[in-house]
């Protein structure tokens, strides 16, 4: 697999990634648990960002979790050891070319991964053809589009609009969030049900104004700086403004809207 | 109240208006229920569209429903009427200038009537005015800069951007969802609470696809048609490609995200 990745390597990301997964473990992961026994892939899985909730509201599944990099997947081995977490096997994969037989996990988990590749169908195709018949797979998408606030700044968009041409660039889909349905439905899953999760942060969340507005999604923003200014998208002073604009949305009378997607389907029986 | 008005008043309008209110009325209304007894201002209640779920939903309360529009009051009279609905009172009052006491109702509730005001905080103020100590203030607003939807579409964003940019013309604010909060809380209010309504439709919501997408916010945005062509604002070419790309939405294979928001504040007890 030689997609490239927007975000998810450097120290501050890693960290990122992880403040996120604490904040947003509700709001995405409280209603997925699975039967004791049963066995589920997570594909993906990253430094392991989300591997701990999913272990541990299942700790009676089988879980495999795959990652194309190395390194992520001794980040998550680690971090998982160090929970105390046993139900989980972390294996070298691309998700594009599973090396597992047909129809031998009871269920597929996919969280943040499909954003970040060229052909998300594809890697759908490969989990469908994983995935036993009659069972669930479950995707969690992010969508950058979704994000608007208050103050409003069009310095603001246009940061965010550099982070959505970049992970494009890459091959990726930063609004891909909003496409869950066509993907798993044209994929051949059957019962397809989106349910979106809304982030709404005002100074009445105070820790979503910090763990999310901020925490988050500014500062995956921040993380294409580099990428933005080299590549000639914006200047450094709209660039700084846009940055300021969404601190500024962080104030007692600012808010910030944000929206992800998780979407279950099943493999059909024949 | 010199306000103009983008939507409401042509016959296509009154009928979109009616359908809107059966698709939301669920989503926006079934935690809205007032005690026995208690008198509640509903302020502009248009052609009554929200005020027959209000007052089915709170029977035995006694709701007051002003409106500035003579001609809009007749209707929702009439509507009101017809439905054997008996605990509603109307009046013709203008929002900024009400003819009642201080102090005078146990609860206020005001949907889509701040987005049209280019003064909402004065129309707050007179809320608060006339609401007791303890009492409650709802208020219902949608953002237009919350729709997003698959195919995406720059020309269909840019006819969304011209209904934004003509109600602003009029000095009002599509996009004031987003500002519940700081309005609220700046007008007084505490214990603000922001409940987002989010409406996500894709081909597995068929009454979603009809009574949302095309008859609710579709219809909406070609309601401006010819304001926007005879403003300049955008080509005939461009207007019609943007408004076949929020029908392309409704195909099997389209989604669209919309989202509506509901606040509550208390005033306080001195």
């Amino acid at each position: 697999m030689k997609t490239s990745y927007v975000h998810g390597y450097s120290p501050r990301e890693a960290e990122r990634l992880l403040d996120q997964a604490q904040t947003l473990t509700e709001l995405l992961h409280c209603d997925t648990h699975y039967p004791n026994g049963s066995t589920v892939l997570e594909a993906g899985c990253g430094i392991g960002a989300q591997t701990i909730t999913l272990a541990q509201n299942s700790p009676k599944a089988q879980i495999t979790s795959i990652d194309f990099s190395p390194a992520s997947l001794a980040q998550a081995e680690e971090r998982v050891c160090a929970a105390g977490i046993q139900n989980v096997t972390f294996r070298q994969a691309d998700i594009h070319a599973l090396p597992f037989a047909d129809n031998s996990f009871d269920h597929v988990f996919v969280c943040f991964v499909l954003e970040h590749l060229p052909e998300p169908a594809r890697a759908l195709a490969s989990l469908h053809r994983v995935l036993r018949p009659g069972g669930s797979i479950t995707v969690i998408e992010g969508d950058h589009g979704s994000a608007y606030f208050s103050p409003d700044s069009a310095a603001a968009r246009r940061t965010i609009a550099c982070l959505v041409k970049i992970q494009r660039q890459m091959g990726g889909d930063a609004l891909i969030g909003r496409r869950c349905y066509p993907l798993l439905v044209n994929a051949g899953f059957e019962g397809v049900t989106i349910s979106p999760r809304m982030v709404y942060v005002d100074a009445s969340h105070p820790a979503l104004v910090e763990g999310f507005t901020k925490q988050t999604f500014t500062a995956m923003v921040e993380g294409v700086r580099d990428a933005a200014l080299g590549l000639g998208m914006i200047s450094e002073t709209d660039w700084d403004q846009g940055i300021a604009d969404l601190y500024r949305t962080c104030e007692p009378d600012g808010t910030f809207c944000y929206t992800l997607f998780k979407g279950v389907g099943i493999k059909p029986k024949e």
